[in-house]
């Protein structure tokens, strides 16, 4: 148990995470079963989060639109894969008024809807339902919408930010008038919006990938994900754009002239990246003393701790301070000066790391003097003194190179847990005990079966069958790890959130 | 009807009102009942709205949070007032699966919740249960939080952004150590946030006052409120701020120790408004050819319509549009340039009164000879030459006078229609008819029965006991317009939406 409370992760991974995220007070749960309360600390982040995400939705000609929280049940039953995979997992609405009963409050019997309705767990159905009124000719086309909302999937097994019941994220849905302009959109998604997101404000390297059959959304033609590797050696999926051909615009009826004068349906891609992000985040690059955020998503990327016992002397500490931190503000600097006077320095400095500012700032009365003050960096540790006039340089620079270090700490991590393996006693043994295996690269034979096997002995799946091969020799033809049957290239295989 | 398709206010203000929102594609009707798409052209208002709001409570030193969407019923029955507010218009979940049954597509009878949940129709019950567990001392307060979320109450007469069974909205929640510190909080929102939000940015004057009893939040001790006085002289209420005393800190057992180290009931506030701020804004300054916003709120501040009958001169027109335009984003300008070839001038100047464009810039070939273009404003009509290089300070210039223009006009017609009377017979003269009938000025005796018999007899109802005055002779005493017995001080009534 470390000074911030949060148990270690060589301890326990699990509860480090669970004590770092309560900790820090980024979410806690709810009395929602699997809901969770997301606090002001976590939410700071998935503000940055959007923020960075929308400007590139919309630098990529997306607009942003709201559709409703409700579904009616029918909508749901018209497309049979995607029915088949969110019936189980969904919340039913069945009454519109609350009454009192002999029992104190209760259900309204005669307030039943004629059609229940489902909470959204994904919003496909009733877009579509809705895109049908506004395409007729390829000259509506494409539709490039994108919507930030709340959705729910009944989760068994909740985890804070990773799998909860309620969840926030963001979903595209865009409609087209040919199979490869559908295409391109779905792996400009991938690409240009959310591997970028995840590597350059994340500092998260992710492989990119199609998924297998048994990983595909449900009702897409395929999908693609990003997917992370993260310090307990388990894979994240972090982000999936889906190709979902014209299986909703069958579904629901969607069809265009196109150029020729011809009638024919329309293609669609869905995507979505959610509040899981910040799960990621946290597993990523967290410690045992807490929070750890690369400077681009940190709510607080500066903060000042101005120091002194008498009170006179911490009215100059503060002062300089404030004029510090306003001259950072004006550079675009997130920056809090920490004026609680009851508290010690050292609870401070716990507190700060547990919180995750990336930089600290002490100011006492003898840095006063010396035109100094003292700088740490929450990722390195290492105290360095430095000038005043030097400050604002100075921490431009370890902000940019804290970015950079971390992207480059969890690469180097990521390439010593990609492991190539050719026998099913390799295979087994990567996956073998509680935690995670890495990333293993394996050949396949390509079948449902065998991947349910290889799951149910070893809880691995194929996180992606990568669009660019990790190494030249993954895409020489091999035989399948568990049947020994021809496959055409390796896949990637993990533990998986 | 206008070449815009719209129905002209003279002959139906609810026509014409329907008309523009789905002619401008700013919202329609879905199938959930009362719920609405919100398209892209609405919603993009609406993110203006929320990016300056959200800026304004952040510089009132609020941070933003999100709990959970639904509510489990047994909390609503905890605050009387609230839950007898609420109750009657609120979705329950009640199953948490759907199964195949023999008609196909049904609730799993074995998936009924042990207690139903209720959609939030506001967020006090659940935020006060978790606020529970954040405050222990003086010391962990105030408690400043926002929420940027969806909220549902069933409407039975639906109308797209004024009343929607689903809308979007912002719900702050604070707790604080004294009644003082809630006043001024409750009071700081409501002049600092909303009064300035409404006036400065949507160009809408409003009517900062108290709410009667009868119109009071359920389970607050008051609520302050701002309304607008719309086109057809009805009142729209465009945000409240609720002083909610202990209510809700007695109902869900908050507590703190102060310091004099005596355990005390927290006091809190709530506040909020909604996607309703939209309707508000299209009512005040719209017109029969389409949507007027003021600049600050503009998605499109600026069209450049490029034009030629032939390939090689538009080549010309759209390269100097796209120049101009270039020019105008640097100066921080939403600016658009009109490419659809396909389409007349005619067409696109109805197209673009319609949706709402603040300045419309014509570049023909002769234009281009001249190095002029012609320069319209949408509020006004009139077409001004405007030479190249003055472009950008006349555009700048045109917006601010829009922008201030628009709220001269408002301000003028709230006088024009703000009536002072003492008389049963004028006053229900004032509200004979269909139409509304301005805010009407009279002295009330200040029960809810009056209120009551007014609102039977008129349609008219208190929408504010102003915090000013509007005129110093209001506060003297008088007798009431129904009733004759005796009043304190003047109240303002009108039909509301």
């Amino acid at each position: 148990m470390s000074k911030q409370g949060i148990t270690s992760r060589d301890e326990s991974f699990s509860d480090w995470y669970n004590d770092l995220v309560k900790r820090a007070e980024l979410a806690e749960n709810s009395p929602v079963r699997g809901s969770m309360v997301i606090r002001p600390n976590g939410y700071a982040i998935w503000e940055l989060m959007q923020r960075a995400l929308d400007d590139m939705f919309k630098a990529t000609g997306h607009v942003n639109a709201y559709f409703p929280l409700l579904i009616p049940m029918s909508f749901f039953a018209r497309e049979a894969e995607h029915v088949e995979g969110f019936a189980k997992e969904s919340a039913i609405v069945t009454h519109h008024r609350l009454a009192q009963t002999k029992d104190g409050l209760g259900v309204d019997p005669d307030a039943k809807l004629e059609e229940p309705y489902v909470i959204r767990p994904s919003s496909e159905t009733i877009i579509w339902h809705t895109y049908k009124n506004w395409i007729q000719s390829y000259r509506d086309l494409p539709i490039l919408i994108n919507q930030w909302a709340n959705v729910m999937r009944w989760e068994l097994r909740p985890r804070l930010f990773l799998r909860t019941t309620e969840f926030l994220w963001q979903e595209g849905h865009t409609a087209h008038a040919t199979f490869e302009d559908a295409e391109h959109e779905a792996l400009t998604i991938l690409n240009e919006c959310y591997a970028r997101f995840a590597e350059e404000w994340m500092a998260v390297p992710v492989l990119k990938g199609v998924k297998s059959k048994n990983e595909t959304f449900a009702g897409a033609d395929h999908t693609y994900t990003i997917e992370a590797l993260v310090q307990d050696k388990r894979a994240i999926q972090a982000g999936t754009s889906h190709h979902l051909g014209q299986n909703f615009a069958k579904a629901f009826d969607v069809t265009f002239t196109n150029k020729e004068g011809k009638l024919e349906h329309v293609f669609a891609t869905s995507w979505g990246v959610s509040t899981r992000l910040i799960g990621t985040l946290i597993m990523m690059h967290s410690d045992d003393k807490g929070l750890v955020v690369p400077p681009r998503l940190a709510p607080i990327q500066v903060v000042f701790l101005p120091m002194g016992r008498d009170e006179d002397i911490r009215k100059l500490t503060y002062a300089k301070s404030d004029e510090l931190a306003t001259l950072m503000r004006g550079h675009g600097v997130r920056v809090k000066v920490d004026k609680r006077d009851q508290l010690s320095p050292g609870f401070k400095f716990n507190d700060w790391e547990l919180k995750g500012a990336c930089i600290r700032v002490e100011i006492g009365p003898r840095d006063l003097e010396g035109g100094t003050c003292v700088v740490a960096r929450r990722d390195v540790g290492e105290k360095v003194t430095v000038a005043f006039d030097q400050l604002a340089d100075y921490i431009h620079a370890q902000l940019d190179a804290m970015q950079h270090d971390l992207y480059a700490r969890a690469l180097a991590f990521r390439e010593a847990n990609t492991f190539r393996v050719d026998t099913w006693e390799e295979f087994e043994a990567c996956f073998a005990g509680e935690g995670g295996g890495g990333f293993v690269v394996a050949h396949w034979d390509g079948t449902d079966e065998t991947e349910a096997i290889i799951a149910e002995k070893t809880k691995a799946t194929i996180r992606a069958i990568p669009m660019t091969p990790l190494h030249p020799d993954d895409v020489k033809p091999g035989k399948c790890v568990l049947t020994g049957r021809p496959s055409t290239q390796r896949v990637v295989f993990a533990k998986a959130y």
